[in-house]
């Protein structure tokens, strides 16, 4: 028997603790083509929300009283699909429970044994080696084109996406502003490396922008790494050099109501020649995990990149540890640890 | 002695004819590099308005009480240039005047023989062959990456720009729904070869583009070139296929008072991984000046790219026809003819 989280009905606005159960999963007997897993490591990113509208979105709609989905790590106990035996530490999508039969549809993986020997530690593939840093490298360096020399903004920079972003454009020898909430968030922005870091509840993120612009000697921005939308991203119109690029990543400030964003600067596209892309990772990651996991694995090891960790323990922490994600709980990467 | 339009003040929101004043500018020896020009026929753009303000731009602004520039075509009346001889018909940009001395810097290009020996009206090089027509076939085909097949979806498409993208993009097998301000218009645009013309001043654009989609069976748009922004730029980003590519060239809504642009859809930039790019028609055309030249040369000859004119007559006229351009009063490219 192991138990999953549910939901059971379909937020508006903020989820509640109200829209999930954990509710118990009978054992059945493995089919061909499954694992039963133990997992160690469960995932809780914002992308899940949109997950929780019944709305066409990118990725497919929880259903209603199902187990829900996402990045996990576990151990295989026992193996009906070829290349898995028991022992084996694997990502997959079956987050969200405790355990149980997993199939091809949940995308199990094994970590790469040189990894871990290297003494990586198994939850390092759900955010720098996983999601979160292969978001984080495939829209500052793939889909921003970012470069040596370039000024970076990044919002969110203290979140799990964000603060890899900070990181790997430093390791790039960018010029780095971060954006985050709070004094400790900001310090810790710096800790990593960013040339500057504006607390957005401190004041007006265009005004904070531009100032830190102008201490950096900077006319401008190159590239604007999105996470929150909204006022963040009308200031990255405001500040953009010629033909910058921005990544669009997320835009949580807009994920639970739906609001219109108050676009004043959105017109700089023209003059500005600005190109704005959306993206998504599972888009290009088969492309290029392999170059990945070279270059960020090398970004690892030399202590280039690194990474905090916000851990709730059990399962029956899942959900607040996801809506904590929305209140700004997290610094880094908010992980629950079975 | 030739006249020039000056402007004298710096309009705020939308430019009156106060702000502008006809100037006699006195002959003056030609220095070596100019020559002395006869205009037969001004433009006047859309573009021209962010020039009048004194805020950093694509193009340097005016300067108040000088004559304003903007295209033109002339003849030649006195040449110390090399390569230009009396009697060149040349487009320049010495727009908004009579004629007077001109030199490199105004861009002097004479028009190729081929073409006005074709029968080819001189005029068409400030439209279909020229700023209009390349804005539309580069913001089309290049940035935008058009291809048939494809669901195109074009604003303002009665103006010089938007017509020549439903024409181009018809004679590219691409389905195409325009958007233009009353019945004339929409009629002109069905016309042109689009699939469906939807009146902005009719309803909601969202509802009617929305509609209209269903009516051809179509499940969103490939492709949104953008003349005006605002609750069109909306529309596009709500009815967005995966991979959608938006050309913005313009965003007339907001031109002139500057107010905030409220963006409810902006978001689906992400699950739908929507490109939306800036582009000036100058940073693309070295470029590609002789492909566009075969290639709308060609669509020009066959007929399937034509251009509706409103003209103007006389020198007096030329601010009562930039203005016009914001109260809708051009179908297809407005000129100036002297």
């Amino acid at each position: 028997m192991a138990r999953a989280w549910c939901l059971t009905s379909r937020p508006r606005g903020l989820p509640t603790p109200d829209n999930f159960a954990l509710r118990d999963i009978p054992d059945a007997p493995l089919a061909d083509g499954q694992l039963r897993v133990r997992n160690r490591w469960l995932s809780v990113d914002p992308y899940m929300r949109a997950r929780m509208n019944d709305a066409k979105s990118y990725a497919a709609s929880f259903q209603i009283d199902q187990p829900m989905t996402g990045g996990a790590i576990g151990e295989v106990i026992e193996s009906r699909l070829d290349g898995f035996a028991p022992g084996d530490i694997i990502l997959h999508m079956g987050g969200w429970r405790e355990g149980g039969a997993i199939g091809l549809e949940l995308m199990p993986r094994k970590l790469p044994q040189a990894a871990l020997q290297s003494g990586m530690s198994p939850q390092t593939f759900l955010h720098n080696m996983g999601l979160t840093g292969g978001t984080a490298w495939i829209g500052l360096l793939r889909i921003a084109a970012a470069k040596p020399g370039d000024t970076i903004f990044v919002s969110a920079a203290a979140g799990a996406v964000g603060s890899a972003v900070v990181q790997i454009a430093k390791a790039r020898e960018m010029t780095v502003i971060g954006s985050a909430g709070g004094a400790e968030k900001c310090e810790w922005v710096r800790e990593l490396g960013a040339d500057a870091a504006i607390d957005y509840k401190a004041g007006p993120v265009l005004d904070q922008l531009a100032a830190a612009l102008r201490t950096l000697e900077k006319p401008g921005i190159d590239v604007y790494f999105d996470n929150v939308g909204g006022e963040h991203l009308d200031a990255a119109f405001a500040t953009a050099n010629d033909f910058a690029r921005f990544a669009i990543c997320g835009m949580i400030d807009v994920y639970n109501d739906g609001r219109a964003q108050e676009m004043k600067y959105l017109i700089r596209a023209i003059p500005a020649r600005i190109r704005m892309e959306g993206f998504i990772y599972t888009d290009q990651f088969t492309d290029c995990v392999d170059e990945f996991y070279a270059d960020m694995g090398g970004l690892i090891a030399s202590g280039a990149v690194t990474m905090r960790e916000t851990v709730q323990d059990g399962i029956a922490a899942a959900p607040e540890a996801f809506l904590g994600l929305f209140s700004g709980d997290n610094i880094g990467k908010m992980l629950v640890r079975l």
